[in-house]
Formats: C-alpha cells, structure tokens, sequence
C-alpha cells in the first residue's frame, strides 16, 4: 500500500497500521516471550501444568513464587509474561468462577473461564488510556473431560492438546508436536515436559524451579506435586 | 484538492482525509484481509454457511477453534479478522437476540440483528478513545424466508445472495459471480463453496479445517454438519 | 491573514483555520460527494424522492441496498454518503417522530423533522471526541404541503423546491435549475428526474439501481413504486 | 515580547499567545465575516431587523431560509456566520426566554436575553474539548423600551444603537455612523438600512432576498414585513 | 538550569518551565493589558471606582458598556481584561454573594467576596482542559471600613489603598504612589483618578467615556455617578 | 543510561525521566525559590514563625498580605510560592481540622495535619490533567509539644526543629544550622530568625514587611505579634 | 526486531516498546535507587527490618522521619524511593488491614497485604492519566510463621528470606547472599544487616540514622529499638 514504518503506528492501541496490524499487541507478545517457559498438556487421565521459574538468588522464598495459580478446585492456569497482570487476571477468574458457583449452583467450565479471561484481555486492545496484558496463559482443567486453553494478549482463545508459552515457545511447540501423542499417560506427559523444558536451556531445573500441578478426571482436583514428586521426575 | 499524505490523516479514526476517506476503516478491513476465507449462501431450502479454519499445528483441538458461531437458534455467523474482535460482537448479538426473545415473545429477523450487529460496529468508526472493530462477518438465518447479510469494519451491512470474507474475497466473489445461481439447491451451494475454497489456495481442505452449518427454511435451525458429512463434499 | 496550509488545521473539529473555515466540515463533505446521487423534488401534487443504487455484483440483494427510508408515514429521507453513518441519522429521526406522536398526538411537521437531524449534525462539528457525519440527506414529506429539505455535514438545513445530493450534486443541479418548474406534476417530476440521473452517468439505470418513492398530499403517506412501476419511466 | 508566530499558539482554545490573544476566538470571528449581512436598529417607535439571504439558486424556497429569528414575542435575532450553529444559539434563547415567563410570570428583557446567548459563547472560549461559536447575532426587542445588542465569538455583548454583522460589517458601520441619527423613525430606519445594503455589494437586492422584521414599542410584538411591504423599500 | 525557550512550556497551563514560571497564566496578564483603565480607592469617608471605557463609535449605547459591577449592594468590581471572561467571574460573585446573606442573615465582607474570585481563578490555573481568566478586577465595598481588593489571572489577591488595572496600570501605579495620600477625601479622589487617567492618555475622557462609583462607609451602598456629576469632575 | 536531554521529559508530571526523575516536580520546587523567605523555629516554650512579606508599593495594604496563615487555634503556617496554590492548601486544612474537631471531639494533631496537607500535594505529582502546587510550607503548632513541619512540592513532609523556605532557603538554613540550638527561648528565637532575615538579602525589614506569630505550650493558641512587638526585635 | 530508540516509547506508561518492556516503569525503579537503603530478613524467631535514614541536617528531627510504617499489630514495612508516593501505599495498606479485622475479625496475613500492595501499584503500570509508584517496599510480618516480601513499582511481589531496597539494593543483596544463613536468630541478623548497611557506604551510621524494628513469633507484634538499643548493635 504506502511505504509503512511501524514507528507511524505503534505509539497507541487504537490506530490499526496501513496493513492492518495492531503493534502495541504484537510488541505485547514480546513482553510474553521475556517470560519463564511454561507447559500445559492433556493427558488420558487429565490434564497437566508445568512451569519453570526463573530463581536467581538464595535469598528467594521459592515456595512464593507460584508460577501455578489454582482458579477453582477444578481449573488451574500457569502465566509468562508481566507478573503484575498475570495475577490481575487470574484474581478476575475467580471471582468469576465463584460467582458462577452462586449463580447456577454449579462449576464453571474450563472453556467458559478460558473465554472470560479472553474477553478482558481483547477489551484492553480496542480502548485507548491503558496497555494490552503483556502476558499469556494456559489454563488446564476437567469438567466433562480435562481441556487446555491459551490466553494471548491479542485476546485470542484457543483449545490445545498441549501448549507451550513464555521464552521457549517456539522450540518447546516444535518438540511437543513432534512428540506428543493424543492418550499419552499423565506419567509420561510429565517426563515429556521435563525433557522439552530441558531442551529449552532454561536453568537450573531443580525440584525448587519447576513446578508441577495435575487434575485428573477422577478426582477432578487439581494437585500440586511436591518437591519430591518433582525431583522423582528430573 | 491537496497533495495529500495518507499519513497525515490515518491515525486517528474522528479524522477526515482531504478527500474524504476514512483511513483507520479502511486499514481496519486490512485486518479483515489475514483472517481465513469463509462463505455464506442463500439457497433454495435455506442458507448455508462455509468457513475454513487455519489449523497449522497437531498440537491444536480443531473443534475448539469454531469459525461458526450460533446467535440464535436460526441465526449463526461467520468472522474474519481479529478473533477476539469477532468474539465481542458476536457475544453482543447473542444477548441482544435473547432480549428480543424476552420482549415480543417472538425471535429476531435475521437482518434485525445484522443491523445491530453494523450499527455496534459504525459507533467504533465515529469516536476516539477506541478503534473500528478488525472483522467482517457473514450472518445468516431464516425467519420468513432465508436471509445472508454482510457487515464489515465501516458499519455497513448488505444484504446477499452469496457471499465471501476474509483473505480470498475478491477472488472468491468472482467465482460465486460467474457459477452462483438464485435457487441452487443447498446440496449444491455446499459443492460451489467447497469449489471456491479450493480455488482461493487454502489448505489443507480437510475435515478437520473446513466447518459447515445449515439452516433450511423447513426446521428453521441451524446444525452444524459432522466431520463426516463434511468429508462426504469434499 | 497568514500564509495558511490546511494541513495545520484540519485533524480536528474542533480548530477554525486563521480564515475562519472548519477543514473537518469540508472534508466531511467530501465522503458525501463519494455517495451515489439521489434527487427529491416538490410537485404539484406531492413530494418524490429518485435514488441511484451501486449494484456492481449479482451477488447483491438489490431490496436488501434501501436507498430510501421511511421516517414516518408521511416522511422520508434518501442519504448520500458514509452508508452507516444516514442509518444512525434516520434511525435518530425515527425515534424522534414516534416520540413526538406519543407526546403531541400528532405527527411531526417536516421541517421539525429535518431540523431535529441537523441539529445533531451540527453537535459533531462542535465538540472533540468524534466526527462530523459524512453524510447528506434529502428529507421529504407532506403536512400541510409537500415539502423538501436538504441536510449536510455541517448541521444547515436547507428548504428546496427540488435538490441533489451525491457524487453528481453539481450537474443535477444545474440540469434542474435549468428544466424544474413549480407546480411540476409528479409524473413528470419523476421524468424529470430519471433524465437528469442519466445525465450524471451513473449506470446501470435499471429498475434495479432505481428508487422511486411518492408521497402524495392526498393520502400523505409515502409509497414506494414496483420496479414495475419503476421501469415504466426509464 | 517573544517572537511569535500564531502558529504555536492558534490549534487549541485553552491557550493565550504571548501577547495574551486567543486566535481559535479570532479566526471564528473570521467564519462570522463569511456570513450575508444583516442590520439592526433602534427607532424612535421601536426596532428593526433587516437581513440580507444569499440565495444562488432557483431550487432553493427562500421562505425557507430564514435571517430573522423570534426569540419571544417581544424578541428576534438575525444571525451571520455558520447557519447550524446560529440555531443552536437561537433554539437556547427560546427555551430560557419560555422558562423565564414560567418562572417569573413575565417576559424576558432583552439584555438578558442577550447576556443569556453571550455566557454560552464565552463558555466555549474557555475550555477545551468544542471550539468558539462561528456567529454574531443581532438581538433586537422591546420591554420598556427599544433594545438592540451584539453578541459574538469571544462572548461580549454590546448595547447599540445600530449595528451591523457579517461580510460586510466594517463598511456598513461606516455608513450608519454617518447617517444615523437617534431618533430616527422606523420608516427612515429602514429606508437607511437599505441603502446601506445596497453599498456592500450584497445583490441581487429583490423581495425576496431581503427579510425585515420589525416591533414597535407600542405593540410590543415582531412582525416579519410581507415580501410586498418588503418590495416597497427597495 | 538549562537553556530554556517559553516555546517549551507555553502551550498548557498544567506546565512548569524549568525556572518555576507559568507562562501560561503570564499570557493571561498581557491580556488584562488590552483592556481598557480602572481605577479603585480607599477614601476617608468611603471607596470609589473610577473606569474608563472605550467607547469608539456613535453607534454604541455608552449605558450598556457597563465597566463598574454591582455585587451586592455594598460591593462592586470593575474589570480589565476579556469582557465575557469579566462577567462570568462577577456573575459567580453575584451569586456567592446572595447565598451567603440567605445562609448567615447578614452581607458578605468585602475580603470574603475578593477571595472567592480569586479562588476560582487560581482553580483555572492548576487544571488543564481550560484557561486562565484574562481579567484583573479591582473590587471594591464597605463593611466595618472602606476596603479595596485586586484580583488577577493567577489567582492572588492583594488589598489596596488605590489601585490600577488595565492598559496603562503601571503609569497609573506610579502616579498613584507619588500622590495618594491615606484619608483623602471622596471629593478629592475622584479628582485623582481623573488627573491619573488622563495622564494615561485613555482618550476621549467624557462624560459618556468615564464611569465611576462610590460607596461611603455612612450609606453602605454603591451609587454610580450621574453623567453630569462625573461631567463635574473632569 | 541513554543521553538524557531533560526537555524530553519534562512536559507532563506523569512522566519519569530515564534517572528517574520527575522534572515537573523540581520546576514546581524552583516557583517556592522565587517566593518571599519565611521561617520556622520549636523554642523552649513553643512554637514561631518569622515571615517576610514583600511589599513594594504604598499602595498596598500591608495587613491584607497575611504570610502566617492559622489553620486551627493551635496551629498555624507560613507558605512561599504562588500565592494562589498556598490559599488553596490551607483553605483545605482549616477544613479537614475542624472536621477532625467534629468527628472526634478533640483538636488534630500538628503531625496530622502536615500529613493531610503533603497528601493532597502527593496527588497532584501522580496524576496527569493537572500540575503540582507551587508552594512549600511550614506548619507549626503545639499539641503534647511543639512542633514544626515543611511540606514541600513533592508531598513530602519532614520534621523539624528549625526551617527556611522561599528565596533563600539555602543560605537561611546553613545559618541556622550554624546557629540554633535546641531548648532556645522564644525570645532568643525569634531574634535568630530575624537576624538570618536580615542576612538573606530581603528588604527592607520593617515593622510591616515582617510578621510574627507565636504559640506557646502554655497557652497553646497562635498570636500574632503587633506591628509594635515586632518593631522591638528589628 | 526494528532499530529502537528507546525516546520513542518512554513517555508514556500505556506504550510497550517493540521488544516489549515498559519504559516507564523501569524509570520508576530508577526513582527507588535514589532512595536509603533498607534491609529486611526473616530470623528464627520472627523478622526485622533495618532501614537507614539521610538526615543531612541537624535542623531535622530525626523522630519525624519515620523509615519504618506499622501497618498492622504484627505487619510493618520499609520503603526506598519517592517519600509521599510510600505514604499512599502505607496508609492503604493500614485501610486495607483494618477493614479485613473487621470484616473477618481476624488479622490479615502478610501475604495478603503484600499483594494488595502490589495489585495497587500494577494499576499505575496499565493505565494512562498517572505514573507509576516510584518506590519499593519490604513488608514483613508475623501470621503463623514470619514473612518477608518486597514490591516493586511493577507490582510484582516476591517472597524474600532476606532482602535489600534502595540505592544500595545491589551491593546489599550479594553481601547477604553470601553471608545469610536460613534459621539466623534475631540478634544475628540484625548484626547482619549492620554489617551489610556500613558495606553500602552510607553515613552517617548512627543511632539517628539507623532504624530497627523487631516481630518475633511469639510476640506478634512489630516492637521499634530505641535509640540505646540501637546504638548496642552499631
């Protein structure tokens, strides 16, 4: 069309450039890819999270540095990205999902929290006077059956069998969609996501920087494993 | 008039060019231009809608990604643009059928609700503070008779015979203008539109990226046809 | 005054330029002029309005593209411009009749009609936030005569015995001011003005890309000719 | 004090020049000097309003484009500069003149009247978000005794005993200075503000583009001048 | 600090430059010089405003360029500065003024009325989205005693033996300094105010051309001078 | 970090500079430096301050140029900078320290009340649409004890033994530093202050030109001193 | 990605930067490095904080400069940075508590307060109209087990065992890395961060400079060292 160069139109969320792009978003993406790697997957028995987290110093309390954050007893998400906003929205879903406990006497499903945080995310992209979310998440859980969803900051909501977010994005989607395979055990998700997180060169992978949370079908729950149940799968 | 810049005027959507356009909708239906190829077709027993998805990766759950979406027991549509975008309007036109409902105790006209649908999107083109919506849609329905509308980012809506959104629509509404003809029956509308597709380059065709529903004139609902049965015309 | 480039004063509605003109205003008149032409004219027994439909592909639903729009039963309007823009201003109007029905017991007179739309016209050239409507509108209607009135982005509102609106507002005018005579009968009004669309080159001239409406001060309710009918005078 | 150039200082409302100016008011009274003019004077039986209408075109109906305006029985105003926004000024003093004899259980007077239009004006000299009216207006009437007053962008009103607005104000004040005199009887009144008309090229002069309005102290109510009386003078 | 241009920090009146001024409310001030000269004094037997006002044509009413302000009936204010700006900032002391004789039973003290103003002018200094008032008032009335107050765009407010505001307030200051005597009578300071005012070159000074007031602390009321008192005093 | 010109930050008081600074706020800082100097002091027995007040007209009233403004009977301040602003805030804080008596029945803390007043100037360096105040104070008072506090642009609020604010704050406080000593009598003290006064360049120090105020423990209300008791100690 | 000048995106908090940082809010953390330095640990039986404060003058009372807020019986914190920007996130914080005790008439967890804290000061980071906090917090606390958290101006809030704000943030953080031992007693982490604080080079370390405040677990409340206690561990 015209000669285009970004610096024109990518000062504010409101102005589409020449091609249709929306800059401020896809510089929002970038915020996602200074985040920690993190892994979701569906598995036959339910449905996994597992997250790496960045713990630079010894004086950090790792306990404190959730990296999975439980939604309902039934939902989880793990987030890369903005730390601050990730938690904004996660403290929005749910207040969602209890409010739907109240309203319809009944768990929210997996997909309608997946939307909801979608929605709020889209909403901060056609606005002007604030930012888009600089940060994605996937959010796992089991109401019918276990189901994946990722969140970006363009607002876009989508099913997944397994999903990568945050720095490795791009090598760790390359070697899941090598490996994974649909009905793949929860045991041997896990290792699968240990081996993509390993080859990803994110470091140290100790039992105090990754994290791991598993909902199955049965008990519908998510739990989160312990530093020893970790460490059983490095 | 002036020698005119497009980018003295194309960054704000309250601003005017020298002649009269209004570049951030016309950027807008740029955005309109990346999303996947969909159809829409009014034919003799009823309307039919056809939309191709972009599933470029295993590690994605095709039925999550829906590119036809319900607003009604007789009314659905189809978006091309910003997912996210579509969402919001699509979510809007569904309660404002079920308000309808409520109120006169009858459902909507199908072109009722592609009007509110166009007058939402004709308010983001007059204001500052936001931006035009980045989708089209393809809404079609049966009330008296079967009906296909059109809206796109300057608030227009257009009523149709047939009808094309997305990457491929100049090249799709030139086929549809050289084979479509009033009263096809809806066995053929599907084949003219599968036809299209293949013509416009997507790929793969597949069942799993193509996604079809119907709405005849009889039932006067719409229903999403089976991979399988989507399999059987391609 | 100044040595002055419009360029310095023409982003914003809400800035005069040193020789006092509204750029903003001007330009808005410029998406009018981008409109398909549009005729009205008072005759001796009524009021008419012509209006020219772009039909450019078979795909369109010719009586889906209304060119003319009720108001009221004995008012109604044909636009020239920005197509989503004249539906907010005609659905405006249409609220403001009913109202002033439910309120008076009586239906609105013309001119308070088409003052009511231009007053809103007007409100977008004054304050930030917005735009001016990129649209002009020929207001026809009978109360105690027929009456025509012509609306234009910058809110006036002009009273005309006949008036063009549209991409050939200039030479309709100048082949009505030359051929239009008071107390015209409206067969010949609608002549008049079927040879005068086809001086401005619009084409096709079909029954198709043709709207003819009538409002007789006998029955005082507007009525829209078959294409029968219209293709009677073409 | 600084070099300056008006540029730096003439794009919004809310800010003084250097030397304490405001141009956006500047280049408004600018818009005023585009519009036809129009005289007002005081007489010894009462006030006169006389008008000159610029109408181009044989498809406009004259008695449509109205110069003078009622404000209340006792009260009318002719108008120069930008037509929609003389309305908005005009329909304001209506309803603040009707809720003052609801109010009061009497007229208004015109000072305040005039000093009522005059605080709107200077509303918009002094925030930012609209722009300064474009318009002058002549407010003529009758309480106790014969009033005329000027109102224009910057909000000031003026007391006089004639005046004169729009395009050809500087050379019509000239002519009244020299010709009029305080107790001039309505009759000569209008006979000077004819030939003053007549001296600033407005044309072409005829009944119909001459609207003349007068009140009398004795009856204490406007009446326009028929196009015949209005003949008479020329 | 840095090398500063006013350019910088001129534009808006929520903007320090870098040495603490605010250029803004300083533009404001060089409005106040446009306006024509006034005068205030404390006298032995009372107060007293003496104004000058432009009257440039024949064709004004001198009796409706009002220059000296009733507040209530023991306070008055005369303005230098933008007329309409004036009239709001004295209708607002009208009418603090009457609600605080409703609220207390008793008039308000001159000092409380001079605060008011200037509390809303310095308001006009501290928020975008408007601009400062371009008037100075001196106000002046008797409670216990005579007083005098000045009033400018920042928004202070100074109490005065005898003050001056306006185009010539600098050469009116100092010939004040030089012959201002505290208890001087009401006779003689009007005599001085004259002899100041035609030191400033102000001219023609008439009896049409100069308004003045005078409250004296036995009435307790402002009267204005007849014209042929004031024509006594010069 | 990248070379800093301060001009590219220093427009809007929501901006830091890349070092972190907030430009707007250091301007405001420089408008308190062009303010007359003023002084604080905590003495055995209670609380003074010591201001000068620049008067360089006879025109002017001393005593209407109150620099030692009380806040409630046991608490008092003396503000430099724009005059303006300082109304404003102490007009605030009378407020908030008689509601403070209503609410609890007891008067405020001297520490209460410099917070509430350092709380309003925080605000105003954190939002964007309006600017900081201009202005620091000192607040004294007794409650328990004496006590003395500066709030400054920034909202800072520190406590102090002795203070200096205005035009020589630096040299005031390097002398006082040299000079005051804890447990100092009132009568010691306010001879200190006038001595650095006297130091700093301001003149002429008159019995006019300077005010103070006293509180002691003892009594715990705020007297001014009479222009004879200030006369005693030049 | 694009050659990025960091001046294009820093002016504004709402505009990410093409590689996705927010350059405002990394400009706010430079605000924290020019504030004292202040330590935080959790000990065996409870937590400390230590915070130095500049006192430059001796006309300050160091009393008033409090470093250390109780925010709760059994919560304080220590800030770095902008001082009035601290105030408002204490006094919400000590809002927050207390409407939680009465709410659920139990003390708020550490955790709690921490990420209200940090949810406030997230907001800043998403929306225009303001600036982020220019300031860090160490939050410490005693609910079931001692805790320690710091915020940043991005609303991040991280678990410490030890931690270090300020200018000396850095230097601190490796000195404790080195040297903090897990299970440390309360007498030997104060010692600790003497050790630390003397290392960072600010001085004065006095008992005026240096304050300490202690929660063990069996007290539950924040107790403040005197000055004698402090000068024990200088």
């Amino acid at each position: 069309m015209y000669p285009v160069s970004p610096q024109a139109y990518d000062r504010a969320i409101t102005v589409f450039s020449p091609d249709g792009r929306l800059f401020q978003v896809e510089y929002a993406k970038e915020a996602v890819k200074m985040g920690a790697t993190a892994f979701g997957m569906v598995c036959k028995e339910g449905v996994i999270l597992v997250s790496f987290k960045n713990i630079q110093s010894t004086l950090l309390v790792p306990e404190s540095m959730k990296k999975i954050f439980s939604i309902d007893d039934h939902i989880a998400a793990t987030a890369s990205g903005i730390v601050g906003d990730s938690r904004r929205l996660i403290d929005y879903a749910r207040v969602e999902a209890q409010k739907h406990r109240v309203s319809y006497n009944e768990p929210s499903k997996v997909e309608t929290v997946a939307r909801e945080i979608g929605d709020v995310m889209q909403l901060y992209t056609q606005y002007g006077g604030g930012r888009p979310f600089g940060v994605s998440l996937l959010i796992g859980g089991v109401d019918d059956e276990p189901y994946l969803f990722e969140t970006e900051p363009s607002g876009s909501v989508i099913g997944l069998n397994a999903g990568v977010i945050g720095r490795s994005k791009k090598e760790g989607e390359e070697f899941l969609e090598k490996n994974y395979k649909k009905g793949i055990s929860i045991e041997e998700g896990i290792k699968l996501c240990i081996r993509a997180l390993k080859k990803t060169g994110e470091s140290p992978i100790t039992k105090e920087t990754v994290e791991i949370a598993v909902c199955t079908t049965k008990e519908g729950k998510f739990k989160e494993l312990t530093q020893k149940e970790v460490a059983s799968y490095l």
